[in-house]
């Protein structure tokens, strides 16, 4: 860390040598190894963007000069250089920096950054700002080659293309998204990089941009040489720069997909551990069986397979029954639409954080048309993650759109019940949110009839107090059936609701007859939630609703349990509620 | 009449010489004419893709070979080659053939459509549906040039480009969205039909398509041509025709924007009438007078300046202190964002049915970073609109975003007020929800200060019935107001909530002491909407709480008043429900 040692600004990076940045990015990848392996986080994408961000730093001057960064996870060299150091090198201070770009940290950062495709739109927007205010400098937009599949980074580049005035993208191509990249533009980087940037067809000159190629994009001299080209310039310009994932550490950049991002402890433990069955594994069987059965079956990503264990063996597998489109929510929906109505059967998998990157396409496209396709949105729920990732919000998106039917299974033969049904069924666009809970079985078959729409389930049938939990959050309406029972001799009834986009009015008209209370429980937002939806139907009766979830927020990093604290969501802190409530 | 006499079917296209099908398309143009004198509709769009409608059904064999149309609003003369001529011909037919693509009306639909920027997307599921069944036919997407401004455009050509099988996109570039495109792309179209589609710089052949180019894209010949050597290909195409947008019709050919739609009767009356002061001229001024006072306003639009009577003279005098974004709404939200964080006073009008094309950029780009930007919302409420194009989602879709404050004024006083707060602040990305209305004046200035959140107004302060009435229903909670005074003699409270983003619990709290019974009025869908918050807050206690406003379901040209008596939107049925409350 000698060199490093010597940087607390941009600065500091001006006053070094050739050789002397060349150790420094050395430094950077040792300070992004040490983290990753103490923390987890991205890995490949920082190791191959070391060079680069040095030299950025070197040519252009932040913060005059602006830099957005997406997918802004390739942040850490940057955080390196600019004054954040200690979140790499001490473990005591890693909690205070952020994996993504925080204007909270440094005066170096511009957004709050977690999603992809956004920053040539958002450095558009400060270009044009900078124009009617009359100002000078350079603004930056450094966008990773998966990145560029999103609608949003396309029209992004379409406008600043007519920007007129300075913007500088630079297009870092490490030839992979998370996985292999699909679609046509990646045929065309591929030329490009072939031809040294000079192939006929090039997609950033067709829509108006100047452009540059930088072949070796860990090569400092030849990066600064070409950003001291472009730096001022007065148009927009495109700098293509070919660098490596996962550079300087061997297994990262054989197995790039793997090292896009790890867990804490990788450097130690790499056997990886044998996967047992999972609501991961038992899709993967549902669908590999579908397509060994010769069905039409179509299982769709948007750039994530890892998340739902869609490895390259299972990628295989599937062949030609399986799309990964690009960080293309909307069109994947769209797509997955197209499929339904001519007859296939496309099981498209989302987390609940990358599916609000489609609204209108699920409304238009999909539920418009009724198009019976199956949407698996994972990862639904509380979370202590990053604001940027956070999944509470697929229940407010999704539930209020007419005619989609959204399922919240509890358990594995309940998920596999209404996976088939929403497969083999035709009038529906049917949504699951996949329990982001260990498996559950309880052995038992579910024969229920999902067709007949938001039939609740009632398991336990009580008095008094009604418990109306869904999906995740089912355990905790047993524990605090339990509680209740234990500490006020009270058996309250417990419903597993299933269906998250309507209710069931013949069951909850039968409970004012022998219940005050309903509580109801979801693992996400209450506001404009499912719980709303029942304390709407018993607005005009005596009946008593507590609803449980999530604040309308964004939280950064706070641990579940105090988030839980925070909204109650713990067995005694509901049972204390009901105390009140009953007196 | 003579030819179009004749066609009932695709299969009678095919019988036709090149000289009746020319006569055809007089025909068409007639029946568009007509159509659109009488019940409005669009008008430049179909009348310039005749000769090419007339092309596809003469070499293509619908629906067997599938045709997507978008925007779908150029798919009249479709319609009338596929067994719906009465639509066009028989005024008493009209009704039943909406003005979009509809697969309830014929087989020779395949989506229902509206939005733009769908049909690539839709297409490729079609196209990959046909292929794991190992079925054979021509998947076709006509796409105007307009709609290739959209994301999921892009995104659906970068994967259809993939496919390796039959997909044939008809780029249909009549050199016109609704307004004059912009962006990057629309350079290189011109370069393309400057040089005869020739040009080096070829976005399309950039991203893998093989492609062609029809000059003359109103010769149904050169058409005819084209479209037999595209037929059964067996990778993906793009067939890129020039068509004139308004052929036939001199003021349309003259005047694009204007004659892109029409209301009825405009043959007869083409003088215009003088626009009087309504939401529109006050927001227009608002901007102007900013711009004279050398302010760092950027008012900025998606494609539809019309709507917001953004006409081309204003346009002009708002100069480089206005963006068109083009059809590109996650852009527009992402760019105000950057606009907005690098100090510039951006002012987003976008329609309510629009704004669902963006959500992840709401919430990432601009909640999460609590840019200061100013989004209008115009024409949100529930109408009698095309199922494609209801503006009633806009409230659940917006207001459940945290950070988001979402404003709805009631008169233009409050507007003005809200509108000024809102673009001065720089705390909170503010909504306003335009009132679509027409202008209610006060006569006295608003001087209430917006900056303490969810501060509701108590316009009347009665006992027993509370009527919560938010922004375009503030009117009918007066009405009702009234009513239950003159049936029941309740001198109820009369509330005006201003934010549709939070309640005001004190208020709300208040109200226990001396009320029974709150009603919330809001014009758009209950489902997790502003008054479901009221509800929920009510959960706890005695008080009652119904709630109005739209259903959670499609409509399609159901008329405001069937619809007021579907939801009781209407004074004397919402005063008999409080009558079966209080009894």
């Amino acid at each position: 860390m000698q060199i490093l040692d010597r940087i607390n600004s941009p600065s500091d990076v001006k006053k070094l040598s050739e050789q002397e940045m060349n150790a420094l990015a050395q430094d950077i990848r040792d300070g992004i190894m040490k983290r990753v392996n103490t923390i987890g986080g991205h890995l490949g994408p920082d190791l191959g963007i070391a060079e680069a961000t040095i030299a950025l730093h070197y040519v252009f001057d932040s913060p005059k000069d602006k830099i957005v960064f997406d997918v802004s996870h390739q942040v850490y060299p940057h955080k390196m250089l600019t004054g954040r150091k200690h979140g790499f090198l001490n473990p005591e201070s890693y909690s205070q920096i952020s994996g993504y770009s925080n204007p909270a940290e440094s005066e170096h950062d511009h957004f709050v950054i977690g999603h992809t495709s956004t920053s040539v739109s958002l450095a558009t927007g400060m270009a044009k700002a900078r124009d009617v205010k009359g100002e000078n400098y350079n603004v930056i937009a450094l966008i990773g080659d998966g990145s560029l599949s999103g609608g949003e980074a396309y029209e992004g580049f379409n406008n600043a293309a007519e920007l007129g005035t300075n913007i500088i993208i630079i297009v870092n191509d490490n030839e992979m998204s998370i996985a292999p990249n699909h679609g046509g533009l990646y045929k065309n980087l591929e030329e490009l990089r072939r031809t040294n940037g000079t192939a006929q067809n090039n997609v950033f000159k067709a829509i108006g941009f100047e452009y540059f190629y930088v072949e070796e994009g860990n090569n400092i001299k030849s990066l600064i040489e070409t950003f001291e080209k472009v730096k001022n310039i007065n148009h927009p310009v495109v700098v293509h720069i070919h660098t490596l994932k996962g550079k300087g550490y061997k297994p990262a950049e054989d197995d790039k997909e793997s090292y896009h991002w790890q867990l804490p402890g990788f450097l130690e433990q790499k056997d990886g551990c044998a996967e047992g069955e999972s609501y991961n594994s038992i899709t993967k069987d549902f669908l590999l069986n579908k397509k060994e059965q010769k069905e039409p079956v179509v299982a769709i990503t948007a750039a994530t397979p890892g998340v739902f264990g869609f490895t390259p063996d299972f990628r295989d597998k599937m062949g030609a029954n399986y799309t990964d489109v690009g960080i293309a929510e909307e069109h994947a929906i769209a797509y997955a639409s197209g499929l339904a109505k001519n007859g296939a059967k496309p099981v498209l998998a989302l987390m609940s954080s990358f599916v609000q990157r489609t609204y209108d396409q699920m409304s238009q496209d999909l539920a418009l048309n009724n198009s019976p396709a199956t949407v698996l949105i994972y990862w639904g729920g509380i979370s202590g993650a990053d604001m940027t990732h956070l999944c509470t919000f697929d229940i407010p998106l999704i539930s209020n759109i007419p005619n989609i039917v959204y399922l919240a299974p509890t358990n594995k033969e309940e998920y596999l019940a209404m996976l088939e049904w929403a497969y083999n069924q035709t009038e529906h666009p049917v949504f699951i949110r996949v329990p982001a809970t260990p498996l559950v079985s309880t052995g038992i078959k579910d024969t229920t009839d999902y067709s007949i729409l938001n039939k609740f389930k009632v398991i336990n049938k009580g008095e008094k107090v009604a418990i109306i939990a869904a999906g995740n959050f089912f355990t905790l309406g047993q524990q605090v059936k339990e509680e209740i029972k234990n500490k006020f001799n009270i058996n309250a009834t417990l419903i597993n609701p299933c269906y998250l986009t309507g209710v069931d009015e013949e069951l909850l008209e039968g409970l004012k007859k022998s219940h005050n209370l309903v509580i109801t429980l979801e693992d996400g937002e209450i506001d404009g939630g499912f719980g709303e939806k029942i304390t709407r139907f018993y607005g005009d009766s005596d009946m008593k609703v507590l609803n449980y979830g999530a604040r309308k927020e964004f939280t950064d990093r706070v641990s579940l349990d105090e988030l839980y604290n925070r909204y109650h969501l713990k067995k005694e802190l509901i049972a204390e509620d009901i105390q009140k409530i009953l007196g």
